[in-house]
């Protein structure tokens, strides 16, 4: 069922014993949505605590902290989870038994017995503020930190095309509120760490252009992942580079895995599709960013992917 | 003499013929502010013009396109310029003839008749907005394209300190004046040229770092522009880059400009005062972000900016 902002504030106005549930793989707008709500119903003086399946990033670490609990859960809430798939081993307890869904993607299953459902929000946090503004309750600058963080990571500083005038106004009244928006752009949009600086040249010096600049290719070998010391997670910045270059409607990072295994990255502009691609050989993902691995050798690893990407061109004609 | 908003307005809506300055190397808040309000002036049924001394940078052309002509000015104002060392030759009739400065440059030489200037704005664009508000004229779409454009290239789109709530809620304002924002985001952070790929690919490679890492310098030469095809106005975002690796507090790009001559572009984090360590050396700008040209060899320009950069962390202790 459909609820409105104002039957969610209703409902968690009367709530118990509150446990939120943070998706797999945390990013910034699930743990922002998760620790904005928890720290606003603690407020209230309620029992509250946020669960995620896998260990939260390090730059999200703050505003989670304090936010675990023991107490046994009456209430059970999911934010920003469109699928029960994406719920991971430790929230598995509470398969088929969320009470309410706060959630921004148009893709929800509707898997929550009630669910707060905006596609239009930009961020899940978007709609934690507007529930925190129903309910009426101060906006502490550590939830405002909270929920900007939520916004930004969401809306890649207000770059990508969720961005919405309501987004503007939220972010300008977070501010107001005191969030430390300054070091929560820097931390997330400003700071490149040395080994991340180090593979990025490298990687650029590996670019490679097909398809009369349509397709541009970068490689990024386990040597010099080990040499500039840059960790998997970090190269997801790298892997956005040859799509933003001019002309470019395909962008390919190819990272070497081990012996003869490539995982491979694409990200394409608005005319390919993508996980199409990544589909050939047996990977998935979005529209507009997936990925694959495939076996061989790194040629065979390069032919393959050109192809798919070069037949992909080719269907557009 | 400093004006305010009000008076700004009631002086724009007796004037007649006006020929509206923008700085040497336009950025994207020059060419926004001056094109916007001689849009808007055009709109009250004035004859209005915009005069740069530079080739405008392709990304800007649309906003400015038409805003030329021919007639005689009767009255002058300047738009994003602090200082009349930025008109260049094209601008020099126009040495100390200015009626009217708009600016948000706390460096302003005051060397206009009447300066708007409000440090606080994060672009000169959010004060156009705040004079067509007060003009009480509508927002046409295309102008708000100008004020955004302005508004993202002065805010690094959101992400730097100068960000404002303010600044928020005339992006939202201007969103809904029918602005062509995602548009926009895309043109100026999500593509690259191939030249802009190819020199940040041989800046990269130029990276030193000084003072415990706390200094990182990226040289530009002019040998390298030529060969890449990067123009000037297109190395913003490169200036942008040493400042981003984790630990460094200054961030210095040198381009070579000609013969023993170097354009220094500093950008530093909240503890150091760029415009102070420019002014050394004739140079302004903001706190976070400013510049200046050293005359000498390249090495006697680094050891100059290097040592002043070095004596700036020192006074830190």
């Amino acid at each position: 069922m459909e609820i409105s902002c104002k039957e969610t504030a209703a409902f968690l106005q009367k709530a118990e014993d509150i446990l939120i549930l943070c998706h797999r793989n945390p990013d910034g707008d699930t743990i922002g949505s998760g620790s904005g709500l928890c720290r606003a119903l603690r407020q209230m003086g309620k029992r509250a605590r946020i669960l995620v399946n896998d260990p939260i990033p390090r730059k999200m670490l703050k505003m989670a902290e304090g936010l675990d609990g023991g107490f046994l859960p009456k209430t059970i809430v999911s934010v920003d989870i469109a699928d029960e798939q994406l719920f991971g081993e430790a929230l598995a307890p509470y398969l088929g038994k969320v009470d309410l869904a706060i959630d921004h993607h148009p893709s929800n299953t509707h898997f929550a017995q009630r669910v707060f459902l905006d596609p239009s929000a930009a961020a899940t946090t978007e709609l934690i503020f507007l529930i925190i503004r129903e309910l009426d309750i101060p906006l502490l600058p550590e939830i405002a930190d909270c929920l900007y963080t939520g916004l930004i990571t969401d809306s890649g500083c207000f770059a990508y095309s969720n961005t919405t005038p309501r987004s503007h106004r939220i972010a300008a009244d977070l501010i107001e509120a005191g969030c430390s928006y300054k070091q929560i752009n820097k931390l997330f949009f400003e700071t490149k760490s040395l080994s991340v600086m180090a593979a990025e040249r490298e990687a650029l010096n590996s670019l490679e252009f097909h398809f009369d600049g349509r397709v541009a290719l970068l490689f990024i070998s386990l040597e010099m992942m080990e040499r500039t010391g840059v960790m998997e997670s970090e190269l997801d910045g790298i892997s956005a580079i040859p799509r933003k270059i001019e002309g470019v409607e395909i962008g390919i990072t190819i990272k070497e895995r081990g012996k003869n295994e490539y995982k491979i990255s694409l990200r394409t502009g608005e005319s390919v599709d993508a996980c199409a691609i990544c589909k050939n050989f047996g990977g998935g993902g979005h529209a507009r960013a997936a990925g694959c691995t495939i076996e061989g050798s790194l040629d065979e690893a390069k032919t393959l992917i050109l192809g798919a990407a070069g037949q992909a061109l080719e269907e557009l004609k």
